[in-house]
Order: structure tokens, then C-alpha cells, then sequence
């Protein structure tokens, strides 16, 4: 269970950072990493890191990872910290339609850090590389005051005539999501309380076994690198994209406002997974609103011509869940007793008080 | 005078963070920027920026600020430190020897800065966006529990005949700084000192006249994007190249190290501004001490083969300083006195305790 591993303490020795110094910190902590795309000249070693032989056109992106604002060390092991720091990343790649290839990766530690815990860091690090098959080529380590903060950028690539942006959705397009929403919200959910449990009464040895795909889909998510292959072997080229990162709401209002148009959500075409509806039943939450504005699922958010309905009816990763409107018709959700309900933003907002 | 400056608060206005929100953040703050680069196919505003046309090598370096370790508001105006932020990322792209074409940015802000604060930090990066020809096409902005971290990742382009790096040096060459070195680290002593003289009696208005030079390196570096042009223009391929951001005695081993050589270099070569040597008297410091390690100098340092000397030796932006040897002579100063000392780093290590 993640719960217990991540309460095990099984690498004793403690080695603090001052030891190594910040050269010898990089060195030792990316030592262990090799170059697997064809585009990385030079990693790693120098003032900067040296691509060659880019044909395409190239995607770049950059997230920030703070404790305590988007992590809490406390349920997130971090092992699963390193592998989510790269794949939230590469998912805004995917987003772009493209293929991820470089990650930087820059990392301020406060000195109750160890260079054990780094270890762990860079081990998941190191694990997300080889899954989405992109190379490490850069960062920077340093001192912060408080707590850990993890910033990465992406460096993809895509066809120039495959990139596909939030603005190019028209009226009567499909709007077309992959797998399934607000597990990540729900894992957190129960972590959250699990935690508090864990304060009341640390011999309590709980059973998450029935929240397991919640709390994976929370500590280890995946980034959706098999849309833009199955797409492509589809046929089908999206006419606008975006992860779900902030939840379906949120993303759904991106692509209306940059593409300048309405757009019908029906809440019954919402993909849910069997411990999605049963943890929202046991916690009594309502399962739309989660979906629509858990957040982290890190699907992706497309739309469709009409005309290509028929290439993407029949597959299991894909859920037409409404249709482009008019702008002047707004953005609604379509409920089950067939009401419309004009849809807000209620994305998680990391700069609210 | 900067001091004064910089104790004025000119902006009375204080709009608190929470009431824009992340996306009106981002978008406010970036809503002057104006892309200039040809590369530069979609900046801010979507998953990823798109570049393309790219027929060069890319060059990729990333940096992280962190408040109290790398930077102290108490004296460092936001908008210098914007800009500051900046140029020490372009810096390593010119030390490859080429051209810095875009940047992201990444910002984590606790709730004690106000919307009018981060204008002046961004109007800082706007600047130097201006004064360096390159395009802010992404970043994040998220929160801090404490202070200010700024994340900066510099995008740049190279012939593949004209990257330089670090590893190049051969047996013979010689050692080329650009202009000159230790203002910087003065600088900051001026600044140090100045701020315990303001808390000891606020209406003390200090004279810093005869510091302007050592300030103004510290406060408003700049990054030597005519360097490469240079070279160009003269005809010379650099061998290997470094910019000088830890102090000069670190970057020499960085470049011994890797290329495999030793070095000697000459303590009356060592470029060195007058206010650098009064100030030096004044504190009672050693001039080439504070040379070899004061640091932030960003001026670059590279060898060049000795055929090359008729064609740099009239520069006055360059300075021979030393000559490369073989692996086992290792790395030495010469002093004034004909003493042949071992160099070490004393490189600033922001992960000393």
C-alpha cells in the first residue's frame, strides 16, 4: 500500500548536502542518466545543453512545483514527487499534440533535505525519463529557506502542421476527453484523511485497498504521450487541445474563450470510474462537480470535426462528452434531468488566499 | 544614487495577489510583451510556446533565484532583480558562443508581494527582453509559503561549427577574459555595509559616488551578447568557453577540468577596474582575491590557439591572462613576485552551510 511505503523510513544513513557542495550535488545526483533522443547533443556539463538536428517545430513548456502549495511531503513519497514533477510537465507537451524529448529540471532544498532524500527524488526523476523516453539536460540545484521547490521545463516536438492549439475549435465540433475524471481529486481526498487518522492514532494500519486507482492516479499519475500516436494512426487531426490539469470546468472554459465559442457539456457522457462514484457516495460528494473541477487528471481535452465521429466512436480511450456551440449560446453543462446549467470556472486556483 | 532610489517607495497602490487569480496573473503581468524573434511561432497563452524555422543548434540553460540565498530585497530594487534574472541565464548562452533568442520565466510569490511589486520585477525582465532581443514565451506563476524564487530558462541558437564548450582547451592556448573583474563582488560589500549604516541611523544619507561602477555591476549586470559577434567578426573560434559566474578561479579548474588541462595564470594580467582597487584599499582586501573569487561578474572566459593572438591582442574589451599546460603542471597563479601558487575554487557554494 503507498500509504505504508510512504511511511517506512528504509534508507537510514543521512548525508548532509554542505558535504558535496552544489557541483558535486548535480554530478552525483545525475550521474546515473543517458541520453536516449537523437536531438540531445550535449546534456548535462556545460553553461548550457546543445540540441542539433530539429526538424520540426519545437514545443516548450515550464511548470513550478512548491511544498506545501502543491505538495505535501507528508503523503507524497518523493520518489512519486520526482515522477509527477516531469509528467504534469510532459502532459502540456502531449497537449500541443506533440512528442516530448528534453526536461530540465532545477531543485531549491532546504538543508533538513538529505542527500539520500534527493536520491529518492532523482530516482523518480529518473524513472518518468525512461517511461516517456525524454533525457535530462539541464537544471540547477540550490539552497531555498523553506522547503523543497521543484521547477521543470519540457522541450517537445511535433509536425508543424500536427500542433495543435486551444484556439482552433469551431462550431459543431465534438468535444472529445481520454480516460476518466476526478479519481486524482478524490486520491487526495483520502490521503488528506488518511493523514489525520494516522495523527490520532499511528498504530492504525488503514485499508485503502478500494480507493487504490484514486490514490495512484493522485501520487503517480500518468501523462497522456499514447494521444497523439493514436490520433495520428486515427486519422485525426483535433481542431484544439489542452490537458486537465485545473479540471474539466476550467479547461473547458480555456478552449470556449481562445476559440471563441459556446459549447454543451452533458453530464451524462462524463467518464467516471466504479471507485470515482463509490468514494463521492461514501465521502457524499456529488461526482459531476469533482469531475468538473477535481483537477490533476492530467487527460487530455480535444475537439473533433463532426466528420471524424466515426474514427473515434469505437475507442476505449476516448469519450465524446459535448459539442461546440455558438458563442453567444456560453458554456453549459447539459445535467441529467436535462437542465442547463451555465458552466464556471472552479479550477483550483494556487494564488487564492 | 541606488540606495536612494531604491528607499523610495514611488508606488502607493497595493493590490493584494488573490483578488486577480493565477490566469489574470500571468495574464497581466505578460500583457506588454511583444515577440520579436522569427523563431518565435506562438508565445505566452497556451500548453507550450511553439518555436520553428530552427536551423541551428539550440542552446538550453536554466536558472533558479531564490530569495536570501541568491538575492536580499532589503537592497536588490525588483526591478533590477528582474532584469538580473534575466541576463544570468542569457549569459551561459553566450557562453557557448551564441545567440540567446527566447526565455521562460516561472515565479513563486508569497502573499506579502502586491501586484504592483511583481510589475516592477516584470518590468525589470521586460527590459532586458528589450535590451537583449529576446521573447518571454512562457512561464508559470504560483505561490511561496516564503519569499520570492524566480526560475528562468534562456533559449538560444548556435552554428553547429560555433559551439563552444568547456571542453576544448588544448596544451598552449591562451586564457581571454572580457572586461574586467571583482566590481560585483564589491559591489554587494558596499551594498552590505551601507544597509547596516541605514539601520544604525535611517537619515544617514550615504555618498556613494565613488562605488557607482561596483554598484551598478551588482545591481544592473549585463551579459556579454557582443561577445560571440566579436569573435565572429575577428575570426576566431574560441577552443572552449565559460562564463564567469562563481569567480574567476572557479571557472579556470571548470575549464582545466574538462578540457584536461593545467593552466598558469599571470596575477598582473588580471583585468581590474580603479574602483576595484580603491575600494579593495578601503576594505583592506586583496585585489586578486576578490578577482579569483568574488563571482557575478558574467564575463566570459575562453581560450583561444596562440595563432590567434595578432588577431585579439589590440581588443580592448579582451585580455590575455594566462596560458594553458599540460594536465600534470596543474592549475597555478602567478604572482607579482614570480610565485607559482596552486589555485583552488572559492567559488561562491550557495550549499555551505
Amino acid at each position: 500500500m503507498y500509504l505504508c511505503a510512504m511511511l517506512e523510513n528504509k534508507n537510514q544513513s543521512r548525508t548532509s548536502l554542505s558535504e558535496l557542495g552544489e557541483f558535486g550535488l548535480i554530478d552525483h545526483l545525475t550521474s546515473g542518466f543517458k541520453n536516449k533522443q537523437s536531438t540531445t547533443v550535449h546534456g548535462i556539463g556545460d553553461d548550457a545543453a546543445v540540441l542539433g538536428g530539429i526538424k520540426n517545430q519545437l514545443l516548450v513548456t515550464t511548470d513550478l512545483l512548491v511544498e506545501g502549495v502543491h505538495f505535501d511531503l507528508g503523503y507524497m513519497p518523493l520518489k512519486h514527487l520526482g515522477y509527477k514533477a516531469i509528467v504534469v510537465n510532459l502532459s502540456d507537451v502531449y497537449a500541443m499534440n506533440g512528442e516530448a524529448k528534453q526536461v530540465t529540471v532545477s531543485i531549491a532544498v532546504s538543508n533538513r533535505f538529505t542527500l539520500e532524500a534527493l536520491e529518492e527524488l532523482y530516482a523518480g526523476i529518473s524513472l518518468a525519463c525512461e517511461m516517456y523516453n525524454v533525457d535530462l539536460i539541464g537544471g540547477d540545484t540550490t539552497s531555498s529557506k523553506t522547503g523543497l521547490l521543484i521547477s521543470v521545463t519540457a522541450i517537445g516536438e511535433a509536425k508543424k502542421e500536427n500542433v495543435t492549439y486551444r484556439n482552433g475549435a469551431k462550431e459543431g465540433d465534438l468535444l472529445v476527453v481520454t480516460g476518466d475524471l476526478g479519481a486524482a481529486y478524490l486520491g487526495l481526498q483520502v490521503l488528506e484523511r488518511e493523514k489525520q487518522v494516522f495523527a490520532v492514532n499511528p498504530n492504525e494500519q488503514p485499508d485503502l485497498e478500494k480507493y487504490s486507482y484514486l490514490i495512484e492516479r493522485q501520487l503517480k499519475p500518468e501523462a497522456r504521450q499514447d494521444i497523439p500516436d493514436l490520433l495520428e494512426k486515427l486519422g485525426v487531426k483535433p481542431t484544439s487541445m489542452i490537458d486537465i490539469s485545473d479540471g474539466l470546468s476550467s479547461e473547458i472554459l480555456h478552449l470556449c474563450k481562445q476559440s471563441e465559442v459556446g459549447c454543451n457539456l452533458y453530464e451524462d457522457k462524463i467518464p467516471l470510474d466504479p471507485q470515482v462514484i463509490s468514494t463521492c457516495e461514501e465521502f457524499e460528494l456529488n461526482s459531476t462537480t469533482i469531475a468538473l473541477s477535481g483537477g490533476e487528471d492530467y487527460e487530455l481535452l480535444f475537439t473533433v470535426a463532426q466528420e471524424d465521429f466515426p474514427k473515434i466512436k469505437a475507442n476505449p480511450s476516448l469519450s465524446v462528452i459535448g459539442h461546440m456551440t455558438a458563442k453567444n449560446e456560453g458554456v453549459n453543462l447539459i445535467t441529467r434531468a436535462n437542465q442547463k446549467i451555465e458552466l464556471t470556472a472552479q479550477g483550483w486556483n494556487p494564488l487564492k488566499d
